[in-house]
């Protein structure tokens, strides 16, 4: 006698399958669950097709991911026997209402099962910013140049201040892979409780301005939310040393870009972006040719190879669903609009 | 009553003073011996004109670093108090003769005490060619573009297989740098005891070959020894695996450039060098313009700002002779043709 396998729909498109969901991943999930494959237009659906879909496979998982439709509060009510959405990417709000979470669906993302990649991408961009890859970069292979003025600012980042803005999963992942450097780190962050800080062994810096005032390294992890539009202006980074790095892989409007050109311009500081105010950046964006700025296009992570993490990390949390574990990474309300 | 302090003579360059030699570690310096500085010409004097100062002086001491004259047996034979060269670079050859320290001279030179800052352009390196961050930055600033062909050949270190080529101070600060990142590390070196292989938790690879052919990283280290020039040659570069990385912050000649940019333009692997045959890099060099190949003009370190680390390894080791205690990173006969 067995019972009943519950059912699990797989509202993804089907670019999703193989670099983000491996065979093995999806045929783990078969053996757990009844696995519905939704259509592979699943993608253009608008929410009441979508809707259909749910209420007509009796799910009572839906696994999503980038390209996913979006899951109203109405589609949840007329497929009643949906409990949990597993998110395979970060940021839920174009592919749930925050209403259908409050109203009792569970959704998980990835967590920090990607975070490191992106850890990983700031600090390359710190050791950039410090050591003037951008700039080496148009002197060697533009102006076959050699040494440049700026050779005795280069500078490494051992036994250099750090000061984190925002202290989430990745900047966490980030200040793992800062301790061989034997840095000094402080984080602003009015979310994070002080046992956070204190398991780091990190400072917690209360004064946002101290914190870019003070240390010869930023990173930013802020959220993108309302209150962090800007948050990044041209009085803090003004307040910044001289020779002091900015490095961006949030979001871009967390940064006054505006602000930031006028303050690259003067030469004072270095920069290194992956995320941008408007994406794709304009090809007449005045951040291009600014030599310390090092540009990425917001390829930070998860870096193709390590997408099936994101598959990993779901399959876990559906393992976990079905022992009735504490599931990892819940989206709550009160997190629904923080997710960078 | 006090012991006539011994004498020491600073050989060294004015530039020397301050971004190598703190005021600090020259006071220091001054309270344990009796300094003689030498004249500001210092460095344009012949190896006779040289042989007469350190005669001159009487020291029992002299401290060299880049820029000080050459130091031969014939100079040696002429100033028979002096027993002990504290070089504060690296490299030895052009600064005192191999038989000088075979008639019984002590020569130390930075050791370990920059070790780091390389290791440190070597991890960025890797993380720079993994992530095409050379290619991003002509998209991105020359070409004003955005994406490229190459976004879904973005790489991460975590969880990669990294070959180390010679084992030396600055690949083991390297391998302390990489362990967050989970890699799986295997390194080649004639010259190293296999206890240090265990110490450091990597395997030992008995054969350059599959050295090159396993690994997804290859970070060179070697020595700028004969047999060693141009020992990475076209054979190894095209048995490493596709999309692999070769880095190189040891020296130009262990490569076979010719070899390297015929294996760049098939565009197969990726590089990043810091050091180059010819240096500086001649304006019409193949490798300029090779997007798949990061370039920095020999600047992996110390950098600028840690050169004051050259300066506290000298001061150490002065206080270690002076205490009859056991000298760090002492230049034997053997190690002198090995040091890059």
């Amino acid at each position: 006698m067995t019972v009943a396998a519950k059912k699990l729909l797989l509202a993804v498109t089907p670019g999703t399958y193989g670099p983000i969901l491996e065979p093995s991943v999806e045929q783990e999930m078969a053996a757990l669950c009844g696995v519905v494959k939704a259509p592979a237009d699943v993608g253009k659906m608008t929410p009441e097709q979508y809707g259909r879909l749910l209420a007509e496979s009796g799910a009572e998982i839906v696994v999503t991911c980038w390209g996913s439709p979006r899951l109203t509060l109405a589609a949840l009510r007329g497929a009643p026997h949906l409990k949990y959405m597993i998110h395979l990417a970060g940021t839920v709000r174009a592919y749930v209402e925050k209403e259908a979470i409050e109203a009792g669906l569970i959704v998980t993302n990835w967590g920090g099962a990607i975070a490191r990649t992106v850890a990983e991408a700031a600090l390359m961009m710190i050791l950039c910013a410090l050591r003037r890859v951008a700039a080496y970069q148009m002197e060697l292979h533009i102006r076959k140049g050699w040494r440049s003025p700026h050779d005795d600012k280069v500078r490494s980042l051992f036994e250099r201040s750090v000061g984190i803005h925002g202290l989430g999963t990745i900047s966490k992942e980030l200040i793992r892979l800062l301790k061989p450097f034997g840095v000094r780190i402080e984080a602003y962050s009015p979310h994070a409780p002080d046992s956070d800080f204190a398991e780091l062994g990190i400072s917690r810096q209360r004064s946002l301005r101290e914190l870019y005032a003070r240390n010869d390294v930023i990173s930013v992890h802020a959220s993108k939310t309302a209150e962090n539009c800007h948050i990044v202006n041209a009085e803090l980074l003004a307040a910044m040393k001289d020779g002091a790095a900015i490095v961006n892989t949030a979001r871009g409007a967390i940064i006054d870009t505006e602000a930031l050109v006028a303050e690259l311009r003067k030469g004072r500081i270095q920069a290194a972006l992956d995320v941008f105010e408007e994406e794709p950046l304009p090809p007449d964006h005045p951040l291009r040719g600014l030599e310390n700025c090092l540009l990425l296009p917001h390829c930070g992570g998860p870096t193709p190879d390590r997408r099936v993490d994101m598959g990993r990390q779901g399959l876990r949390n559906l393992k976990r669903y079905l022992a009735g574990e504490p599931l990892d990474a819940i989206v709550t309300p009160a997190k629904y609009d923080l997710i960078t």
